[in-house]
């Protein structure tokens, strides 16, 4: 739909045509200037059949009339000439069209088929439409300011901005510049009618200027071209980091199960994003900073900081920050706590974070060997250089030059990446820069707390890529019967599938009730079996530690309970199974998200779920180590290391039980809605499987006779 | 030990006096440079013995050579000679000296010794001393810069900054200016041998040109004092902003009880600074911008934000933010919503956050009737306005001045304060005050997660403060035997102290025992009852769910498994009490702290404490409103609305046990440790105490035969 050719004519466009051009027009005469500006006024050609002068230049009354190619055209006219304005673009040769203009979907119906009509046009004429409601982008690397934007970029750098916001994206750039992170491309998708972020990114990727990405976003339109494109920028070592609004609309959904209960739709970004390695934050400086980090360090090779300062102070301050982030600031080797104390002065102290103290100011050296001697410490995976730099631009020569330049020594020599740090967040101005460059530092972070967590972004990042990259295997289908499914028939299929389920029997009369119990010799749990009824629990239809001589009166009850609350279910029977001991419960259950397909739920039951929320999702195909590290990563996943005298849970079989969940939802492909089991009992080894709930999708759901069945 | 006289010599000073001036030493050029510059010069004197001419001026050879009077004296002489420095600044009417040289206790014991003599010379010259290994302090205000410092603030506003760190002050200052946050005072305090942080907030927050203070510390040297001023501020309505670093070095306590356990040092500061209304924050952003805040809105009446802003992105920010910072946007009224709509345009909307769209670009009063609509609504307490604002000083008229007129028109009408928001941290230069100045607006917050926050802090310090204020009241103490207590004793305690106990039969013998058991007529829990023994669980000392007839037998297996466990153990028989169905259990505890007294902790029991940590403390004393807000402040907190078929809980009751709990711990005085329940079983409105536990402090220990016990 959108073709690479479009895409680059979006991109890298050399000649230009502004459709509806006007002096009146604050767009025009941003875009015009910043053309103009850059060098392409030769090629940038002003229409507008109305006016004969434009910006104090001829303008020509058509593309086509220009008589030269034309690869990018900006439509600047009212909605009612859109569709003539694409048109003679196309026959102008241009590839690609940007609609400034808004009015379109996002007022409301009338606008979306307006819309909807201008993308069929620009589909059939083989044009990739940017926008309508855009402002443009730039293409810093090249040069190409193709945006009503004041003040675009210039300087090139690593990072590719991408917003789905018009209006914040000059904050944005602004602030870009502001903190040192240099960017590649400014551009901006408007109502993403035909080329979405999506289509950018998976084009940007392969851009070798392009060392990271950082992207605003508030929907993902094409989930799975996006997800394709994340993978591909996993393998390629680029980081995409993601600033997403809209957690707090977003409320769980109403669900056939717990399961669907606990994913609501802002949790399921954040295990999409996760499994795809998408770093997300919360906003505009970590996007712009995180993507500054990652453009400049590539993956984070360990996950220890060091951190090398001028101020004690600042040493506490990032230490507790690094606390706060979970990020490690491990001890010096033995080796390199002697190479840092030959150099320290008596009072010194050789630990990490390290304060070079006051000495430093006087023997600048001391600087550079101890950012030489840290970074090349076996733990640190990056170093953090703590020191001032101006903040206003004053033109006064910077008294700490010859401290920047054995910074920037030391960071030569250290085996590790390192970032300079400002204590506070202050503008990286044009002067700063210059005394950054004259003393060879590569990066700068402004502020301690948004570089602490930039970096752990992107160690946690580097430490997940590889898996990100790694496109999903297909499985085998497994083909069952559709339709409503009572615990028998779901623990069938847990059973085949190689989850432990605890044992059962089906009775159909108090007689044979009383027979299992006995066999069972011990108090049992008596559930009714029934397709048609979701909570037996609640109507009565439930009875645990029955004792095998009340066995048979229980099951009249139970039966009776459920034919008068539920007058109109299907009694199958009752399930007799043998009561368990108290031990550790967890939930384990896979619910379909429409964008993103089939999500895995893992929750320590009892109240860690009910009243804490303490749930772990990952979508679909996991394998044991990502099991475990969603098992690990709960909040009470202490409980599964044994508390209150149970034992500590064997987490390599409960990781199996839990893939074959996952494996088993996953064969039972597009029609499943949720699979669960509510409890799976976990002591020790003994990995159970106390209930399980199928539910397939409404609309091709078919119930037990047969019959399509109703919501 | 530190006067009025001394602090205002300090802070106020009028003459100075540079002890040890030297053209080779920085510190002495700049705080003559500065004092210079700032026209102090006619009355800041050069003291050199040894070098007739300094600073290009000529120096007196001793203070009292001087012949005029010196209010402040500057000592920057090597350690030997600073004793004769201080007599000699003495001599010549100094109330105050300031000793910027270091060398002393920072480097160790003899520096400390070294110190130790300086503060009693000090004191015994009735001069107050600040520092050693101090900067100075810029009394911004009232224009006098006595400090080593590069730079040093101008432009007076309501905030006083305090700092331990003096390497990281001028990092601090420097954002407070690029914040927009002006400073009334910029205070270093070195190793506060004689006047601390505590002297000096007690001393400004009678000084009605601070508004606010802003503290950097690492230690509160003086708890008492600190406290007594954090209380004093609060009932002026003047915030207290603290950057406490060294979280992360702080374990948590060995202790003799579980409570001792759950509160860490740290955990005791963040415990008792909600006690005393003091804001504390994690970053020297944070801490300036939320200062900056408070001495604009002062106390802020509701907790709801209105946010006005021209993008629909940051709306959208912003709505995440709060959520994550548990901040609240409030519907609109109808009156707001229908005043609002009234002048937006058609595909505008009136909700909060309030997006005027670009309609407000072209009508520019949009934004005038947004925020007088906004500021009026009786939910809204602050307003909060996104808009741009330039970040170069370029010397071009900003185009979006007539913006920023009318917003400051509507600020103007609004009832509620107002704070012009950046959507980034972007630094605000002198033509940007300058623009902001010219459309009367108050002040700017750059950043909107920094400005969503600070809020929050200050909404959250808003409601607190006036509790804050309140000096807590003397109790009547309770004269008790001190020395070993066994559960008995502390049960007898509780019980007269008005917190129901579970019954129990304190038997002596295996018949006792069984008797006991018939009259509960039910399984029973038996417990060793030893003041000798801390975990009886441990050694088999209990034993739960003994049946009637087995209570005999178990009494004579508890005390035989203690006596063989722990043969020193004086014992003194069994307590036999009913077992009760399960409920939720709490610990309810207080322990005491070195610096700030009896802390209590309640916490939910199970995993919640176990494997969560999730406890909520504050300092006694505590009334039911305080315990209340504890209660519902733990993260499982739901568990006491009733979870899995449990009845909610009476909290009314619950608090007044807990109260009751409290109350005893401080009238039993000084010489108690701990004193804990734990569980304090809870189920409806049945609260009681399944065990008891006082440990009395250990240097005043005696035993149950009143000898002095060891550790």
């Amino acid at each position: 739909m959108v073709s690479r050719e479009g895409l680059d004519a979006l991109l890298s466009p050399r000649s230009f045509a502004l459709i509806g051009a006007s002096d009146k027009s604050t767009f025009s005469l941003l875009l015009h200037g910043n053309l103009d500006a850059a060098g392409h006024r030769e090629r940038t050609y002003l229409v507008n059949s109305r006016s004969p002068e434009v910006h104090g230049r001829a303008t020509y009354p058509s593309c086509v009339a220009i008589g030269q190619p034309v690869d990018l055209a900006f439509v600047m006219v009212p909605a009612a000439r859109a569709a003539d304005a694409i048109r003679d673009a196309a026959a102008a040769g241009a590839r690609a069209v940007m609609v400034l203009s808004s009015g379109y979907a996002e007022t409301g119906p009338e606008g979306r088929a307006r819309q909807d009509e201008l993308v069929a046009l620009a589909e059939s004429l083989e044009v990739a439409m940017m926008g309508p409601n855009v402002l443009g982008l730039v293409n810093v690397t090249a040069g190409i300011p193709a945006m009503t934007l004041s003040d675009p970029p210039t300087e090139p750098g690593g990072v590719a901005l991408i917003s789905q916001s018009g209006a914040s994206c000059g904050a944005m750039k602004d602030f870009a510049s502001m903190a040192g992170v240099d960017l590649s491309h400014v551009i901006t998708v408007g109502n993403e009618a035909m080329v979405t972020v999506a289509h950018l990114l998976d084009h940007l990727v392969d851009d070798d200027s392009v060392r990271a990405v950082a992207i605003f976003m508030e929907a993902i339109r094409e989930p799975e071209l996006f997800a394709h494109a994340a993978r591909r920028a996993a393998r390629l070592g680029k980081a995409i980091v993601v600033l997403k609004a809209g957690r707090s609309e977003l409320a769980a959904r109403a669900a056939a199960s717990h399961t669907g209960a606990l994913v609501g739709d802002d949790r399921v970004i954040d295990a999409v994003f996760a499994d795809l390695g998408v770093i997300r934050v919360d906003t505009i400086e970590d996007m712009l900073v995180t993507a500054g980090v990652a453009a400049t360090t590539g993956r984070i090779e360990r996950p220890g900081m060091g951190v090398v300062s001028i101020s004690g102070g600042a040493c506490d301050i990032i230490a507790d920050l690094a606390e706060a982030a979970a990020a490690e600031i491990p001890e010096l080797s033995a080796a390199t706590t002697a190479a840092v104390a030959k150099k320290m002065p008596a009072f010194g102290h050789a630990h990490n974070p390290l304060d070079v103290t006051g000495a430093a100011i006087v023997d600048v050296d001391l600087w550079e060997h101890a950012i030489e001697a840290v970074g090349n410490d076996e733990s640190v995976g990056c170093v953090v250089v703590v020191n001032s730099l101006p903040w206003r631009e004053d033109g006064r020569p910077f008294y700490g030059q010859k401290y920047v330049d054995a910074i920037g020594r030391g960071m030569k020599a250290s085996a590790a990446p390192a970032l300079y740090v400002t204590q506070v967040m202050q503008p990286i101005g044009r002067e700063t820069r210059e005394v950054l460059r004259a003393g060879n530092v590569p990066h700068v972070v402004p502020g301690m707390r948004a570089a602490v967590e930039a970096i752990q972004r992107v160690v946690l990042w580097s430490a997940n890529v590889a898996r990100a990259g790694r496109e999903p295997e297909p499985v085998e289908p497994l083909e069952v019967r559709r339709g409503r499914y009572s615990e028998v028939d779901a623990r069938a299929l847990l059973e085949q599938a190689g989850v432990p389920v605890v044992p059962a029997a089906h009775v159909h009369s108090a007689a044979e009730a009383a027979e299992a119990a006995a066999r069972f010799d011990g108090p049992v749990a008596m559930k009714i079996v029934s397709a048609d009824i979701a909570h037996k629990s609640d109507i009565g239809g439930v009875r645990l530690g029955v004792a095998v001589d009340a066995a048979a009166v229980v099951y009249d009850e139970v039966v009776a309970a459920c034919a008068a609350a539920e007058p109109g279910a299907a009694l199958d029977g009752v399930l007799v199974s043998p009561m368990r001991p108290p031990a550790t419960e967890m939930l384990v259950g896979v619910t379909r998200s429409e964008e993103w397909g089939l999500v895995l739920a893992v929750a320590l039951g009892g109240v860690l779920v009910e009243v804490l929320d303490d749930a772990a999702l990952a979508p679909l195909p996991v394998d044991e180590a990502r099991v475990r590290e969603l098992l690990t990563g709960l909040r009470g996943a202490a409980v599964l290391q044994g508390v209150r005298g149970r034992p500590a849970a064997d987490l390599d079989r409960l990781c199996q039980v839990v893939v074959a969940v996952g494996r088993l939802a996953e064969r039972l492909g597009d029609d499943l809605d949720s699979l669960e089991v509510n409890p799976l009992r976990v002591h020790g080894s003994e990995v159970e499987a106390l209930d399980g709930l199928v539910v397939w999708c409404k609309e091709r759901a078919i119930d037990a006779h047969g019959l399509l069945t109703s919501t």
